[in-house]
């Protein structure tokens, strides 16, 4: 019989910065009790996943195993870690762990899933542990750009592992708890197997900069605007929030949060005690009443998102808001990469309005929330790991942290999505690789990457399509010719109407077609399906999609 | 009868950043003679304009009164100014006008289309002027990121305006004429009504750097490593792939350039003499052949297209060479806003092979061809004209040049695509607002940006498709029930399989219709795709799009 191991596996997240889902596992080869760390979502966009409403990790490989499965551990309430806890609880249905904060949200998420909220357990901050089968698990404070991050201390009879979340080392982080070194090195003191590690920002060269240090900049700058000023950052980002609420209140102004998830990060932030001084706050109806200049509003949508109150507010009126000539707009955000063309738009069309826009310049009003190049290496330094398991990037990201680390004389292991590795002997070793994959709320239907369907869709909007329609009758012969109809496609080609053309090409066809084809489906469905190409190709440059449908009376 | 006056009018080019497309005209209202500045194109992306090939300015302004159009000037080569002058011109059949290497490639594209490519007719630079109509043009050179950018001096009775084109302020441009400051200066001596000009970078605060200034850095870097050197940056950036060039002679290496753009402006720079010291190249035969760390290769696709070179060997094998550990990628090139997607993903195919990827860190590898803020400024003193008209750039650029005129004593104006103004007057007025718009080339049709086509194609991919089909008999008695068809849904909804689901809901209504319904095919049709929409929202969660189609026997 062999010997126990440590494994780990991750699912999501080691191949993508977001979609965060991480496995764990202690025992025998192939009987290992396992648990799992964030179940995160990742967002569509129109080039890969149009019509797509939310993506999470495929968790095939741990449903297979749910009997094995101890628990799910949230590290932070960012939605690319907890996002997913509703829609996927129901494939393993174990106890979920987290801080307070985070149980608010993950509770929240399962009653809106239909499932039981006090399946959540809240838990408190390291020393306080979880012991599950052969895991004891503590939640190590950590900063962040939310409250309550944590990192998680693993320890198993193999040895010590910190997995830190995500994280950046601010000891001055406003609200929520600043980087604690001497708790971190206490914990590391005994000796640390791993080090599974935030691999964000190892491209970033300079020194991280604390959320503090854009309070000033943020005072000034709204200090010196005239009209309305608003702001928008990222909700979850409560010290954000709270910064630049206390630098309208400041400046004379009164401060209204605007947008769902705005009103809900701060409502559950003084509700599970994270925030305790955050200004009073007016209603939209109460701003719509003030002079301009004696009103502040804390929107959301910094990343272009459609339907938050920052692209409505550029749009027109929003809530009975309206901005205009002389407002300013404050964007105390950074656009993640593939979100530009939203932002754009929007900074655009305020412009119209004749709103003056600000955006971070280069970091004036704006921090990252993860750790830079050089906080890689202070925390892979205080914590002196064998192993430095890099996590939570893209392939280029890991890579380059897992070489830092190699840099520095440690181990590096580059362990993208579906890697398992055994972290128990001397030197890490792959164990296997498992099949991942994303899962797509499609709707209200989870569906896999690869069913086909997201392609299909793909297919329609970049070719359209052509629907052709047949009548055969009881003696295999054809009612009519065969009707087309375009979707998606001009109606005019080199020849006048495309249907026309088309339909006078099938029919052509149908004519010449002898008994053998006319009986068989599958003959006149490609033959159909040839020609109508054929004809688009020479019409308008171009080959649709084609659907044809044959109906045989009977 | 009116006096005569000077009009502006942008066509495309004030509203976005490319499709440059800029209208002048002189004499009495309403009988102008006109003169066209650039026909530029601009580029499709999956989220507003999917299976577009191509998007270029509505120009049916201009051909209502194609009478009246003296010529076309084109500033410079990039596609952006000269891309849609082989499908425009048809449109208005006029002489083309431009210098040596800008006419290359515009009798190449007008050649490509058919046209006689003898219509683009090659000028020299100033002093040398062109007179068609009430206008005297001449092509000004201006430093920019492709040889022989001009800016153009416009006399007219009303008079001087200098339409600046792109343009950078750049003492050492390495290929193609330096900025001649006691040139220009003489040119603006006697005064200058109006100064039109490039807005693409007055968000860079700081000044702008010679293109001379990468080389080093250029140099250094390739100097270091080992492994084959692949570089990428716009092609038509001459000067720079000198640099790229002759960094990899200098290392030691033979150079390959990959891709046809690539291989055709060094081509044509060579031909029309504006590059005379390339180094000598070597087939991607040859380079193959060589070992690794002795070959360079220089190719297409820092943007990230899919076809170009960069994708490919990202993906693979490309033309027999394939990249792999050790090797070295250099993107010596900016992102350009929403291309941030298709970049990344390059990085990380390349990174899976074991590739170093270095970007352009900064700026260490790569320098905008644009005028910076502070370059702007220095070209407003320079010139001293008295109105200042942005262009090149989107709304936030033009209106906050605009203010950045404003701020220096000088008068600007925001002129959005479509604001048609007079420069005669003290003040420059807005006369009239002309309707513009886009036009895309879909597949081998020119189709309206507002036709709905593409609309429809965006639709389908959001919503995916749902085909009925039902016959119904000479007597308006339906044969059978109606059929469906999926496109781009998944196959099972919460009640199992969707199109049985789907057809019983459909069979149930056909089983219940009247007569009126069953001879009314607009009553049949809204009836059929109500319910197949509303069985598709409650199976999967989705409203699709829904064609019905009603054969009626006769």
């Amino acid at each position: 019989m062999s010997e126990e191991r440590l494994i780990y596996l991750p699912l999501g997240g080691a191949g993508e910065i977001g979609m965060n889902c991480y496995v764990y596992g202690y025992g025998r080869p192939g009987a290992e009790r396992l648990i799992v760390v964030d179940m995160g979502v990742t967002f569509p966009d129109m080039d890969t996943t149009p019509g797509v409403d939310l993506i999470f990790p495929d968790i095939a490989w741990l449903e297979e195993r749910k009997d094995r499965v101890d628990g799910i551990f949230i590290t932070h309430a960012h939605e690319d870690h907890v996002g997913a806890v509703g829609h996927l609880f129901g494939k393993l249905d174990c106890a979920v762990y987290a801080r307070s904060f985070t149980a608010h949200h993950a509770r929240r998420k399962m009653d809106e899933h239909g499932h039981n909220p006090d399946k959540v357990q809240t838990r408190g901050a390291w020393p306080e542990t979880i012991t599950v089968g052969p895991f004891t698990v503590g939640f190590l404070p950590v900063s962040h750009s939310i409250p309550e991050s944590s990192a998680l201390v693993i320890d198993t009879a193999a040895g010590r592992v910190i997995h830190t979340g995500d994280f950046k080392i601010d000891y001055q982080p406003g609200v929520g708890e600043a980087f604690d070194r001497d708790l971190w090195a206490s914990v590391a003191r005994d000796g640390v197997k791993a080090l599974v590690c935030d691999s964000t920002n190892v491209f970033s060269h300079h020194e991280g900069r604390s959320e503090s240090s854009v309070g000033p900049e943020i005072r000034r700058f709204v200090s010196e605007q005239d009209g309305m000023v608003v702001a928008t950052t990222f909700a979850s980002n409560v010290s954000r929030v709270r910064t630049l609420a206390q630098a309208g209140v400041d400046a004379g102004r009164s401060v209204c949060l605007l947008g769902r998830a705005m009103r809900r990060m701060i409502e559950a932030s003084v509700e599970t005690g994270v925030l305790t001084d955050f200004p009073s706050t007016i209603t939209p109806e109460e701003a719509r009443d003030l002079p301009r200049d004696n009103v502040m509003l804390i929107v959301t949508g910094s990343q272009g998102e459609r339907r938050a109150a920052s692209a409505q507010l550029s749009r027109g009126k929003y809530l009975g808001l309206e901005l205009k000539d002389g407002d300013t707009f404050l964007f105390s955000s950074k656009t993640i990469p593939g979100n530009e063309r939203e932002v754009i738009r929007i900074m655009n069309a305020l412009s119209e309005k004749g709103v003056d826009v600000a955006d971070d310049d280069n970091g004036r009003y704006h921090v990252s929330g993860h750790a830079n190049r050089p906080d890689l290496i202070a925390m892979q330094d205080l914590v002196n790991p064998q192993i430095v398991v890099p996590m939570h990037g893209e392939h280029r990201h890991l890579r380059e942290h897992a070489k830092l680390a190699e840099s520095r004389g440690r181990l590096g292991v580059l362990a993208p999505n579906g890697t398992c590795i055994s972290l128990s002997g001397n030197k890490p070793e792959v164990v296997e690789y498992v099949e991942t994959g994303r899962t797509y709320l499609d709707g209200s239907v989870q569906i896999g990457a690869m069913d086909g369907v997201v392609r299909d869709r793909i297919r329609l909007a970049l070719n359209g399509a052509v629907i052709v329609t047949l009548i055969i009758d009881e003696d295999d012969t054809p009612l009519g010719d065969p009707w087309v109809e375009l979707m998606g496609l001009p109606e005019t080609g080199r020849s006048g109407d495309l249907v026309e053309t088309m339909e006078a090409d099938l029919a052509q066809f149908m004519q010449r077609a002898d008994d053998r084809t006319l009986r068989d489906d599958d003959k006149l469905d490609e033959a159909l399906r040839r020609i109508a190409r054929q004809t688009a190709v020479n019409e308008i440059g171009r080959k649709p999609e084609v659907r044809v449908v044959v109906s045989r009376l009977s």
